[in-house]
This record gives structure tokens, C-alpha cells and sequence, in this order.
């Protein structure tokens, strides 16, 4: 019996950034994903150093797809910037990038917006954008050609947060990292005429992959499953040191899943918009109950509705990452 | 057996209201609460009609306190100011104020922060200031004399929102209205150094008053069950139209029953600030995780721990305000 089934094609914006690396990991190997691009960004670390992560790791899961290299900043140049090495490491990958074998591989002569633009214009309709990083590439696409967001699939990102479960941000009480690395980028990528999935911290911190899940990896698919028990000591241990998860949280690998099984969340509709001024700057804030319809002064008014993540079936996330590890001693499935 | 039994000393900052006609009765009722001083201030209706609504509700309610005339608007004055008639009606009382008796006493000569310091430099350690409106007037105090902070016992506060169970705000996605009526107020006394509890939203939109409450009061407490039944039609009507509660919230008596039942609520400690800028203005903030506490350009860092309530025991709230009405036919126990 044949199926017609189709793989969703991704363009991948990520700055690895070690849950970045699980969620490439999982785009190079789910058999309902298809990666056409890599675009990447600051923000675990700067753009060398992400963009150096992310050409090694296309050769190391035996990927052949383009590496483009984005903005090393903000929309709005920072005067100091502060890159997260408690939690990423210097290398951006737990101090576990040497353990990657070296590449000759270089960038895509164009910078990330362009190959953006590029690739929905040559696919109209067709590409999911998964960003999971800071925003600006997307912005600076969206920039160039206001055109491309009626052509885009869908955009599935990973930021926010929004207030649910207890949970607020994790840089600031109310921001979250990607979002306040790049507040007026994702304003614009919220407010486009673009459909937009936000898989913020109310459900990635419902996402914990414990160490046990780490362990098992060891011997799994080639040296990739080594590869993530190492890199992801560093991450532990951060995570352990503050909210003793005795593990950590999928965030990137969650809007992987996303893309695969929708159906694992449970999602509400709004517009959203970004706190961008004082002690809130950073905030995603969705006005999904239309408080503010009637107000023609509105900052959520006329702005597209959005769909953002309030539930997650935290075992289904894990699921779709694990079987994509065969059992020790068996061969990769690519 | 005799006890030493005190009851606290309140003063009252009120915006009357229909819920704060709640309140007020069970500040005049209440045995373990012993009314001092009423205070208006701007909020559901202009000050002068708060005023007129709490002058005759001393008298409705057999009391004999001072009630002194408060700000009419927030700090920073306002081009435009919006009073909430959809909620509380054009009188501020769902329309019932012509159902009380009409009143001869006067406001006391003194301005609303004049009085409140008076009372608190005459009774060090003993005031507790219950305040369920813009809190111009306490920020005003603290602005006349900063040394009254060290001599109250505590601020109850019904306002503020905190994002917690899926709840944000009633005027903005994020914003409480007795905060964003004057946000700026509102950070000078989450920030003064005394001790602070906030009511907000996300307790008191869990303590629904249902209709077959409101009507048990028919012909209980004189004249008072009575009133309460009808000035709460216009107010549930609001809330049937939006949320369908078959009731209304709670919001003001919550902060009283506080103060007789704190055991009725769960809290957290951390400094709380409010957002002055863009559109989270008026949001209160609370860095309960201490995020922020290693950043020496923390907003939230050197204030205070004040509380805020995460929880609470609904069923509580509502009896501590029934039981200050007798069976109907019998007399009231004042």
C-alpha cells in the first residue's frame, strides 16, 4: 500500500546551543520532516560561534543542506551584549563543540534573510519556518520582502512566555531569552500577516528530559547519542543548580514536535504583542480574551491572531525524540 | 472565660463601588475588625461621588467614623479619564445609590493622605491600611511622610494581577484596573518599606459570589441584605455578559476577610514592581524566583519582600461575609 505522504519542509533559524542541537538532530533524522536550510543567529553565543556549531553538526548528522549566517545582534544595536555561557558553555555547546569532528563545510555565501526570502519565494506555501533563537533574521526578511509572509506555511517558534502554569520568564520575571535578546524583531514577527505558533516556556518547562532519557542515549545512533550525554552535562547542571529538574527542559526539541504532532498541544488563539519599554520589556503578551476589542487605542487591535502553546503532552515531546535513536548496537536509520 | 481578644485597627481607602459597599459592611460588622477612618479616592467613579456613596453608607451602615475626601486623580494627571460604568453605573453603586437615606454628615476637613498619616503617627504598630482602589492617596502619604512606612502594621490591597491561572488583567491583557488607574501610585507602595500584601485578580476572580447568595441576603440585616440585592444587578449582569460567573466577584471583601483569615490564603514573598511603560503598563510584577538578584540593574532589586496571594479558600471568603447576616426577621447584631 503507498501513502501520499509529505514531509514538511523546515527552514531552521537556531544559534546551537545545545537544545538547538537536539532539535537539529531531530529535523535531520524525523521521517515526517524534510530540512531545506539552516539559517543561524546570535544568541546562545555570537553568530561565529553559532554558525561554527551549526556547519559541524550538519556534517556530524550526516546532513547536506545549506548553512547561512545571520545577524550578530539586535534590530537595535546593544551597546553590551550578554551571552548565556552558565547555561551553553563558551562554545555554545556545554564545552562539548571539540568533540565534533572538524569541517571543511562552509557558509552559504547569502546572508540568513536572504536565503530566507529566497527559499518561500521559490516555494510559495510550502516552508514551515522553526525558529528558536532570537528573532532577527526573520525580521530582517520580513524587512526586505513584506511579501514572503503570505507565502510561509507557518512559522513555529520557539520564545515566550506566558504567564501560565506559575511560570514566568527566565531572564527576567517576565522574559524570555530569545524574546528580550530581540524584543522589536519579535514584535514585527508576532504582528506579520504570517501564521505564527508560539511554543513558550509555560509548556517547554513541562518538557523535561531527565537524565535517565540522557543516559540511554549512550551507543545510540553512531556517536550521536555520546554526543548529546556530553554536551548536555554542562546544561544539566545548570538546570539542577536552580530549579533541581534532575534533568532539562526540551525547549528547542519541543517546537520540532510541534511540527510533527500538533495534536500533542493544546493551544489558544490571539494577537500577541512584546512589551518593548521599562522592567516588562521582553514580555509576550497575548491578548487572547479581546479585552481590548473595543479600545481603538489597542496595541493588540487589528494585529493577526496568533495560536500560542498552554498544554503540552510532555511524554509525546520525548517520545518523538527517542525513536529517533535505534537500539544500541543497531545502525542509524537515515 | 475572659480573652484578650483585639480587634485590628483598619483604615479604610475605598472608591465606592459596589463591592466596596461589600467591603465596608464587613468592616463595620466584623467583630475582629475595628474600623478607624474612611478614605475615598478617584477609581470605579469620580472622588466626589465615591465620597457622597461612602457618606451615606456610614450612615446606612450605623457607623460613626471620619471619612475624608482623597485624590481625584492619579499623580500624573490624566488627559482623559475613564470611569467604569459599564461596571459599577454612572453612580458608582449599579445604580442603587438613590436607595440610601440621605445623609447629613460632611467629609472631614482634612485631605485623605492628611488623615491617614494622622492616624498612623497616633497609633504607631497598630493601623492596618486596607486599600481597594487607585492608590493615590497612600502614595501621597508616603510623599508627605516617609516615616509613616515604619509605623503601620500592614497594607491589605486589592489590586494587581500576577498571571497566575490563566488570569491576566481586567482592563489590559496584563493590567488590574486599581493599578492602572495610577500605576505610578502603585509602585511607591509596593516598594516603601512596609509590609505589603496584594489581593489581586488572581485570587479574587476565584471567590465568586452566586446569585442564590446575594438574593439569601433579601430581607436580612435591616435594609442592608436588601440593597446589596439590588445594587448587584447591574454589577452581575457585567460579569454574566463577560465571563458568566452567574455571580460577581469578590474583589474588594477578599482584602477584608484577609485581615480576619489570612490562613484562607496562600502566599509567596518577593519584591513586586509595576510597570510604568508601554503597553504593560500598570502590571504588577512580582520576582518571586529572586531572577534578577545577582544584576545590579535589577528593578526588583533592593526592594522589599512584600506578599502577594496565589491562592485562596473561596468558600472562606464567602462565609466571613454571610455570617455577618442574621436569619431574616431577626435583628441585626451590631
Amino acid at each position: 500500500m503507498s501513502t501520499s505522504f509529505q514531509p514538511r519542509t523546515v527552514i531552521f533559524d537556531t544559534d546551537p546551543g545545545i537544545d538547538d542541537a537536539m532539535a537539529l538532530w531531530m529535523l535531520a533524522r524525523h521521517p515526517a520532516l524534510d530540512l531545506r536550510a539552516i539559517t543561524t543567529v546570535h544568541g546562545n553565543a555570537p553568530v561565529a560561534t553559532t554558525t561554527r556549531n551549526a556547519l559541524a553538526l550538519v556534517d556530524f548528522f550526516g546532513l547536506d543542506v545549506p548553512v547561512a549566517m545571520g545577524a550578530d545582534d539586535a534590530l537595535l544595536p546593544r551597546l553590551q551584549r550578554f551571552f548565556p555561557t552558565q547555561v551553553h558553555h563558551e562554545d555554545g555547546l556545554g564545552g562539548g563543540a571539540p568533540l565534533l569532528p572538524p569541517t571543511s563545510r562552509r557558509p552559504d555565501p547569502r546572508p540568513a534573510w536572504q536565503l530566507i526570502c529566497d527559499e518561500i519565494n521559490a516555494a510559495p506555501g510550502e516552508i514551515t519556518l522553526v525558529a528558536v533563537a532570537p528573532l532577527t533574521n526573520l525580521a530582517l526578511a520580513l524587512r526586505h520582502d513584506p511579501g514572503i509572509a503570505a507565502k510561509v506555511r507557518e512559522v513555529v517558534l520557539m520564545g515566550g512566555a506566558f504567564g501560565l502554569y506559575g511560570h514566568g520568564g527566565n531572564v527576567t520575571p517576565v522574559a524570555e531569552a530569545n524574546i528580550i535578546n530581540d524584543p522589536e524583531a519579535a514584535d514585527l514577527v508576532f504582528t506579520a500577516p504570517w501564521p505564527v505558533v508560539a511554543v513558550g516556556l509555560d509548556v517547554t518547562q513541562q518538557v523535561v528530559m531527565p537524565e535517565s532519557l540522557l543516559q540511554s542515549l549512550s551507543g545510540r545512533a553512531g556517536a550521536v547519542g555520546d554526543f548529546f550525554w556530553e554536551i548536555t552535562r554542562h546544561y544539566q547542571r545548570y538546570y539542577d543548580g536552580r530549579d533541581a529538574i534532575g534533568g532539562l527542559y526540551a525547549h528547542d526539541a519541543s517546537a520540532v514536535v510541534y511540527c510533527v504532532a500538533p495534536e500533542a498541544f493544546e493551544r489558544r488563539s490571539g494577537p500577541v504583542r512584546v512589551a518593548l519599554d521599562g522592567i516588562a520589556r521582553g514580555q509576550t503578551i497575548q491578548d487572547h480574551l479581546g479585552l481590548f476589542d473595543e479600545s481603538p487605542e489597542s496595541p493588540w487591535r487589528g494585529c493577526p491572531a496568533q495560536q500560542v502553546c498552554v498544554g503540552v503532552d510532555a511524554q509525546r515531546v520525548r517520545d518523538e525524540f527517542t525513536r529517533l535513536f535505534p537500539p544500541a548496537g543497531q545502525a542509524s536509520t537515515s
